[in-house]
């Protein structure tokens, strides 16, 4: 048999989530495969929540990762659109079913039977492992072409945290000049969608639980207009003022003074997962014909014309890069949001050993 | 000063909501004005509430109603489209400021400063009062067509149970034949749920916590399926069948259940308004992309558009036709949903004797 491609990476091995040198092997690439050696990978909080087994769906030995970014070093024969030296991306799926209804609509982020990148389960039943490692190989219609005037580090939180909140942005019409968008929580995916609603001529107001953000919302991502969630009397002033607001905080919060903020027909979008239910009354959706929807990630041709959009704009996250041997202590100070506002591994400027 | 027409009607005079003999002026006919000889009126949900003051906004007395089909007996002289004789209707609401960004998009029943047709405030600073009631005098653009072939006292509910499912299926999509769609609650609002839906040429199951509603579902209403909301089993073969879903309870019941039956990116619409808040854990909504959305009754040009359709397709509800000093019995027996599916007064059938 056939042997794949060696590949090193750091993988957590239990609940504890910590994270140590891990040896296995990529498959052995077929005809449309892309072989790509991994850059920049970014740390998202799901990678956090997975390595730990919050959400009771490990599967052990888990290399987390998918935010990356990466350099084409070879392709199948199959492959039309790609060749070595282009600098791609992944996200986090890297394959789906491509005939169901959703597959068919061009909205395989939400198939049934979706291959996550990291701790997923391959249509060959191997268990799937993401980019805190020096290489993948991917089916080509599942990668990214990522611009290359842009930061690579920074461009590789597009892959999950930018079109996780530029997808629902375009689906729900909060795209338009001259638009309000809300945008809730200051984290890796709120700043992405503060940039890209400035990006698109919107009035951004951002809402946050804690005063001190406000000179980084409005001085250093330029946003319009800023509010304290928990001050009802600048809450009240703003009541019916926004489009569209894009929640992404994922502690428990309440809903109503948010839905406040939208005028009729207004739009919420929830992309934060707070491990409590959301209390939502229905007098507050009935009366001005609201709505919430929730999202995920984004199919990948809005994750294209994420990165399109972003490489005309100049839009990248903004990232603190770390070496993979800082990945646990990164991964501690993101539990207590220390990031401004993503890490980000410098994953081919590692030195990443074969483990025992 | 020119006096207002006289008119007879039941109202309730404090959060007991009993009703009594009531007599009062409507206003004086201004040139748009039409007045309406009343024929029939619904009892919904919704005057019970209101006369009990269960919101905390009853301005007794209160002439309740807002499903109300009658005659034209006159018509100023700046009314073009109508004309003594004619079947009209008059709904939820009966003016609002036609300058806003809902009432300029058409979607005036959104509008902040809408008027009432019941418990109301007019722009005059007058309270409204309601189809419980021998004569309306209501301004031209607020007016519906009734179609002359449908029975007169099954299509008073049309005008607020009718329009308040009709308006979010056509917004929403929830129209085409070959599209599955879920009836939550088997009342005045789910059934004619089940009517459009089957009308549209779509597959309709019907949800309900109560299995003695299966032949009803089925035999009566033509519904294609039925499930019981509370069978685990049943449900979860059911699961990710539906393009969206119409959520009519007004009791407290758990969301996930009704959001694991929809499709990817599905939507449900909240119509029925429990008084504790609903439970939205983000989970549910995210990995499908599934969207809720509240929905208060419908626009003019929608409800025209559900009475011509109606018209059309010979839908009208299922009423119990009750005289007016039936009025309190029926309210209670609607406290207890003892009816199929709504009550409607023959209010020109009734002896109205003028209060003391």
């Amino acid at each position: 048999m056939e042997k794949g491609t060696p590949a090193i990476g750091w993988a957590a091995r239990d609940d504890s989530g910590l994270l140590s040198p891990y040896s296995f092997s990529r498959r052995v690439p077929k005809d449309d495969d892309v072989t790509i050696k991994v850059l920049f990978c970014g740390i998202c909080h799901t990678d956090l929540h997975i390595a730990k087994n919050e959400w009771g769906n490990a599967l052990y030995p888990i290399v987390p990762g998918h935010e990356i970014v990466g350099i084409v070093t070879d392709v199948g024969p199959g492959v039309k659109s790609f060749k070595a030296g282009d600098t791609v991306g992944v996200g986090y799926f890297l394959d789906s079913c491509r005939s169901c209804d959703t597959c068919s609509k061009g909205y395989e982020n939400y198939c049934p039977t979706l291959v996550l990148t990291s701790n997923g389960v391959d249509y060959d039943g191997a268990t799937t492992q993401g980019g805190f490692s020096d290489v993948l190989v991917v089916n080509q219609d599942y990668v990214l072409r990522v611009p290359e005037s842009l930061s690579l580090a920074g461009a590789a939180p597009l892959l999950c945290a930018g079109v996780t909140v530029y997808s629902p942005m375009m689906q729900y019409g909060l795209n338009a000049p001259g638009k309000h968008l809300g945008v809730v929580g200051l984290g890796g995916l709120g700043h992405m969608a503060v940039k890209f609603g400035k990006a698109f001529g919107m009035t951004v107001t951002v809402i946050s639980s804690s005063p001190r953000k406000r000179e980084e919302a409005l001085e250093r991502l330029g946003a319009d207009a800023f509010l304290v969630s928990r001050d009802a009397e600048q809450m009240k002033a703003a009541a019916g003022t926004m489009d569209g607001i894009i929640d992404t905080v994922s502690a428990g919060h309440p809903l109503v003074p948010l839905l406040e903020l939208l005028k009729p027909m207004g739009q919420m979008v929830v992309v934060g997962a707070p491990s409590e239910p959301l209390a939502l009354p229905a007098y507050a959706i009935i009366g001005g014909g609201k709505r919430v929807a929730g999202n995920g990630v984004g199919s990948v041709s809005s994750c294209q014309a994420m990165l399109d959009f972003a490489g005309k704009h100049g839009i990248t996250a903004d990232v603190e890069v770390v070496k993979m041997d800082y990945v646990n202590t990164a991964v501690e100070r993101l539990e207590k949001n220390d990031v401004r506002y993503r890490f980000v591994i410098d994953v081919a400027g590692s030195q990443l050993d074969a483990a025992a």
